[in-house]
């Protein structure tokens, strides 16, 4: 199967998991409503798929990691909901629509980044309650978790960005804020899929190293979408980056250069996963599609 | 002991612990200022040093509940200074200095709230993970701090509190108010101080009902002293909830009203203990204590 088929799959499997887990009915209306807006919003779900396909690479089972891949995407779709606020990002449109703020007001987009960043460790909590073989497993992926989205990992990722806006910056800062910012919760995704998939400890170092290139290579594509992207595909609007001043590959290596160093990611990337054979095949293509990225 | 020397005793011990916690020297430096400037901003810990006692009520080990107690002070804490938001409730003072966003601005204030969050989670696991024999009873703990402070919890008491504001109100919107938006959260922290605390299912019960009628004893009488408190003794501007048109006790009941209600929940929550003999003096009189409440 090709990644992108894998990746469309996943991501039905994903979505409806997600509708189930917010209830459209549950009480306070607003704030579920809130919540699914941004949650049901059309994101490509791509740490959800990274996390199963993972786990499929050391045969693990998908209805096992089901849950942590969820976990996830809340996380991640709490970041950007708080990172589009007017006193962070100040971001107008996401995925094609209006940001949650700009259809809840800001204090209801507050609360509801809350809302799915603590259901996030409701659902891991309970589901190792739920599996006694796997619950020293899951205890260890919510430490992961929790470490890779707080102060030192995704939210000091932020912190810094919001800090070297419109500054001077240099090449370590840079990739202090894209492994942390984004890179951090990706690399947990992966690591965390295959230690649910029940990885051995030689297994999840790789897939630690495989983590850290793909969030990297990630983040330096997403940085050059922004300057070379088209409103249509990205669905939000481009250039904003620069608008910002914000510190990123191109602005510190130019979009040639950056190109080339999102190969050498994907590359390195590549090469951790080898002597895998074919069950890591479709990790491999999720790192090499980078390259392409339209979106 | 009185309860009045045992708080002063367990805040000294919980300060000491939310201190070492969260380093000084953590990079990146603002955030982690961020969150100490609120963390060590001088609460009274009443949330810990009831999770503490109830631990004690059961023969419970001090500094096995520690971690749990740090969490959950870690969570109140996120829940204040998102609450001061200018987009939520805009408040410039909390406990006698400027709130956190007038000092570190809007966006800091999102993110050192996050990030509190998330380290709740993080201690919680890590803790769960190193005590084999309370591995169950740290994961039942976390499903519970969880729906306590999330959507259907002090998240969803917050929510109903914002709509209701400038709004007619009833009795019974004025208890989800507050059994959630602050019962929740103490009542939580009173069951999992006993649960870790190794209590018995029965005595779980009770504590259940003891927490809940502190946790509504506990929001009238703040509420009352937001109309007869002074400035000085409460750190903060009183009058606030007026001024806001909140859904509170003394406005639906007026102040003489709500003190007898104040003090009938006090007694339900000291009844919920009987047959539990000196062992749960401490709760019967850190119940009786809110009557007298000055802060």
């Amino acid at each position: 199967m090709s990644w992108d088929l894998y990746l469309a799959e996943k991501a039905a499997l994903v979505e409806a998991e997600l509708d189930r887990l917010i209830s459209q009915t549950a009480y306070p209306p607003v704030i579920h409503q809130a919540m699914r807006y941004s949650l049901l919003g059309g994101g490509k779900r791509l740490r959800p798929a990274l996390a199963l396909a993972a786990s499929e690479a050391v045969a693990g089972e998908a209805h096992r990691v089901l849950p942590l891949a969820c976990a996830i995407e809340f996380i991640h779709t709490y970041s950007l909901i708080h990172d589009d606020l007017p006193v962070m990002d100040n971001d107008d449109y996401r995925r094609g629509r209006l940001t949650l703020h700009r259809v809840y007001g800001e204090g209801m987009a507050v609360l509801a980044g809350d809302a799915l960043l603590t259901e996030a460790f409701a659902i891991l909590a309970e589901t190792a309650g739920q599996w006694p073989d796997l619950q020293a497993r899951y205890l260890e992926a919510m430490v992961r978790v929790a470490r890779a989205s707080g102060r030192q990992g995704m939210i000091g990722g932020q912190v810094v960005d919001l800090e070297s806006e419109e500054k001077e910056f240099g090449a370590e800062t840079l990739e202090y804020i894209h492994a942390h910012k984004t890179g951090a919760l990706i690399q947990a995704a992966v690591w965390c899929g295959a230690l649910i998939g029940g990885a051995s400890r030689t297994q999840l170092a790789a897939m630690d190293v495989y983590g850290w290139h793909y969030g990297l290579a990630f983040q330096i594509t997403d940085d050059i979408l922004d300057v070379v992207g088209s409103r249509d595909e990205m669905g939000k609007d481009m250039g904003s980056d620069r608008r910002k001043q914000k510190a990123t590959y191109p602005a510190l290596y130019g979009v040639e250069r950056s190109v080339d160093m999102a190969a050498r990611e994907v590359e390195k990337a590549v090469a951790a996963l080898e002597g895998w054979g074919p069950r890591a095949d479709l990790l491999r293509e999720a790192a090499r599609s980078l390259v392409y990225r339209r979106r």
